[in-house]
């Protein structure tokens, strides 16, 4: 319809997550129309990030340096770490500022159905960090879904013999939440895991 | 937070619509972690976009030809000229799939409060090539915002002494609308300009 390096672009916009045709053609136009400066920025942004951005070699998040900035800061506490299953988990935790341990980044979970495996996920490299480093205690902090609670459950189990403690995370009623409003497996979960005061 | 390569792929993402730092965020480490080939694609499209595609020199619309295609179509009727805003405009209507007539996109509309005159519009050019065009009907089709009427009332003066009809696309309400959720301008529009059937 347009011209073919206008087409060209909105059918390139489209790998970005949660942009449909009528997105990216509005991003594409947006872009020509209004914003080359802009375009032209993120088009380098975008190189730069690709060649430069691998994996930290020891908790394997993303980082262009070998080792990222929390493998590397020495005032983190070296016996926690807690294993996650993307960077932006690890971006969620450290906004809630008060985690003060180290990462293992598994970059997805066990999905067999999926042929993801614990190689992929990096379990053998996870239990070799647990061997050398003075890890006192691993805190699962996998999703709450299905393969999540499995990939914990699996890590909890090969975990075991290594002489570390292992803990999952509190699943309940999320604080700010009103209980006419949530789920039924949290709600049974938030009273099977109840404390007493 | 991240390693300064992926903050800056962040930002630079915020150049989007509608991507707010969240979306952005997510946006990043998808393509980082699952889609390095697309945003490769994504960069090298954003790249030749922008210094490919420029103006077409009859109807100023997005193309990366001296001539857009639309213009270069011998079959569309030179008669008929729609004058639109923006290239989205051009689209809406090409998809709609009944004008068979040529364009001339405005990109913008009057608007001296943020210093938008006839100039930057293109006014003249358009004004020239209707007198140097075979054109005997000026359809306005700017958008019905406050805006958008006061470009088309501006064009239509300035047309006045040309010898072309000047017409406006109706307004009022839309096809499959449910009159109970239209708003009260489309409503006394539809009434001012009912027709006897």
């Amino acid at each position: 319809m347009f011209s073919p390096l206008i087409d060209e672009l909105m059918s390139s916009l489209r790998c970005l997550p949660g942009v449909g045709p009528k997105s990216a053609q509005r991003m594409a136009l947006h872009l020509l129309e209004r914003d080359r400066v802009g375009a032209e920025r993120l088009a380098r942004s975008l190189h730069k990030a690709i060649e430069g951005v691998g994996r930290c070699r020891r908790c394997r998040t993303l980082t262009e340096q070998e080792l990222c900035g929390i493998c590397r800061n020495e005032r983190r506490d070296p016996g926690l770490l807690c294993v996650v299953e993307t960077p932006a988990d690890v971006l969620a935790i450290e906004q809630a500022g008060t985690y003060q341990g180290k990462y293992f980044v598994l970059l997805g979970h066990l999905s067999p159905i999926d042929g993801v495996g614990p190689e992929d996920i990096g379990i053998d490299q996870l239990l070799q960090l647990l061997q050398q480093e003075p890890v006192t205690e691993v805190i699962l902090a996998t999703n709450p879904t299905v393969e999540g609670e499995a990939t914990a459950f699996y890590i909890s189990e090969r975990a075991k013999n290594l002489n570390v403690t292992v803990s999952r995370i509190a699943h309940g009623v999320p604080l700010g939440g009103e209980l006419e409003f949530i789920d039924g497996g949290t709600l049974a979960h938030a009273f099977s895991s109840r404390r007493s005061l």
